[in-house]
């Protein structure tokens, strides 16, 4: 079915797995000695272990830097080896594997979905399947397969959205008294809180002077509009901008927003008049 | 004696090394400026400074799911600089270079070895040797060459596998009360405890229902049974399971088996019946 | 401009972005959109979060290990999205990339510069360019189009080294005792402490015989001669070298030398006669 012996094509790796143990590595090992033409790019191995919210923002910012064609490879999987099944789909002229357990739920949601497959098809799987390592024995193999050009139709059944499994990702919310409420949604290596309130969002409340007209509210803390970068605040001071994926972020100049706030993942933030 | 400029060829990286420092990223400058179509795989460098067991089963764990062909680099070096030798081998169509010093005793023991080879033509090495480093000064540069074609004979004289530093590694064993007593191995990002008893020596035990018939014990605590995924316990709760490398582990699905059981490497695992 | 649509280059990346985050892998995923044939070599992401310094020191020590040609993009930029300027520079058959904030400075003393371009031609950059993420929004691109063959005269123009920012880097200098006064400049991954002591310097000193003529102060800690290798020195024992980057280095054999004196970067080392 396939003929060529190499594609060079892009395959990006995004898990919970880390980089301490060999598990990242061998996923590659079984990569190259389907395609050893495959470019492999770790997005992160570091998303908190079983955080699918944190990992369907992480696929949702970053794949589109990459080229069309590219294969996207998710593994954040606490159901591994039991009932729960595999989704390979395509969207935006991009291919994303991941378990059905929600972590491409913002893709579903959000972009434009040429099609949904329930990946069943054992011949792509190495020939023996491990209860523990789907990375190793399904999705490695199944994503060097379909970087070698395999249609994904290939892999099994078609599926409607509504027939896989969904997160329920809480999106920003207008209070009773007319505020906009997010939440944190990851801190970065930085100390930047990354908030779940975008752009979009924002604008909706027709506030015309960010600069100026609003209040960012983290606990009893309210920082004054909203900043055009980092230095715009003095050193060691908290301010609000827009980060560079177009969410909301609170961030200290020169300085770790998260330990000044003593701040942590789900905690709120809102946007005040 | 070596015509191509450039060959195909995967080589993979195992260190103590860490990410934090630039050694890893000079050592892949070293070899891409020998070979630049070399493409290159990290295993790991999170190895624990100097650990040679971990070392040794990290190397065992994850080689075979490389083509053949490919050039296993593997540098835990605490001997580095001293009169420590170099091994270059050969085994199962793979090629393997790292310190005499033990680091790949594993294989020595278990696997089919074509030829061992004590590495001591400087010719292939950079033309200044430190006394710290090396992997940057010797194993990168030796590797590099090996890609592009350069038979393991070149690099030094035969030698026998008796002739090689050898690691006494602890295996597990049977009890005077006919338990088999094993040890923590490793402890993976997500705490997984991973024993030294593999499903071969398991079986031995002629225990007809591993999920039934056994006890595993920890410290004073037994799991009774042996679960075949992690979501057969409930949540928080401590499971043991056969890993994806056939090794015992124990689990906390959900959880962390390493807090949960204050568990540290070394500490001793027993299958009771 | 460009006709080729892959040319096969190497880029390596350091940054202090971490790997915890997407941001790395989303440069890649910019580079390789536009050179599909690029590799990509992590020096390192791990500096710590705006030290310059550190980040000079990386940059010197690895770049002559990767063949001419390379394209280096080096991105700790604490005044992203503010009025800094950007650098591209060629030196020794290298192309440099990185802000104008003094990344760039150990080079631009020590090594022979063939031209320094501020970069200025936004045709070369992401059509959007953030206030908070350049390495994602310029660096990339204009890294990745320099490795297709883009001369970076095209890139902005031609400056005077006086024209560009310089860190104030601390040199090693003989203190009216007549000690060598030198500072830890970095703690690696094995707890080694890294000054900014080198080899040359030291033998200004005009000492016969390091082995034996010379101590090494740390706090109140005297270590006697400058030893070969780690093993000279007794099990837990503390010893100076000279490292493989030809810096002074105090180290604990099989042990920590971090943890062993409490020391931190900056703290003062003294080679005393």
């Amino acid at each position: 079915m396939i003929h060529d012996t190499c594609k060079h094509a892009i395959i990006t790796l995004l898990t919970d797995f880390g980089t301490t143990d060999e598990y990242v590595g061998i996923m590659k090992g079984v990569i190259l000695s389907i395609n050893p033409c495959a470019k492999i790019v770790d997005i992160t191995h570091h998303i908190d272990p079983q955080d699918l919210i944190q990992a369907a923002y992480s696929i949702k910012s970053s794949y589109k830097y990459f080229p069309e064609g590219t294969v996207h490879i998710n593994v954040v999987d606490p159901g591994v080896g039991s009932g729960r099944g595999i989704l390979a789909l395509e969207a935006m002229g991009h291919i994303f594997l991941g378990p059905d357990n929600g972590i491409l739920t913002l893709l579903l949601e959000d972009e434009n979905i040429s099609s949904i497959i329930r990946v069943e098809n054992t011949s792509y799987f190495l020939n023996s399947v491990s209860r523990t390592f789907h990375g190793r024995d399904i999705f490695a193999p199944v994503g060097a397969h379909i970087s070698m050009g395999l249609g994904i139709g290939k892999l099994g059944t078609p599926i409607d959205k509504k027939e896989s499994v969904s997160l329920s990702i809480q999106k920003p919310h207008i209070s009773g008294e007319g505020d906009l409420v997010g939440t944190i949604v990851r801190i970065d290596r930085f100390g930047n809180l990354i908030t779940n309130i975008d752009l979009t969002t924002l604008k909706k409340l027709c506030i015309q002077d960010l600069k100026k007209k609003v209040g960012v509210k983290i606990g009893d803390h309210i920082i004054s509009g909203v900043s055009k970068n980092y230095e715009s605040a003095s050193s060691q001071t908290p301010l609000a901008i827009i980060g560079s994926f177009d969410y909301l972020e609170i961030a200290v100049n020169c300085g770790n927003a998260g330990t000044y706030f003593m701040a942590k993942k789900g905690d709120a933030v809102k946007v005040i008049r």
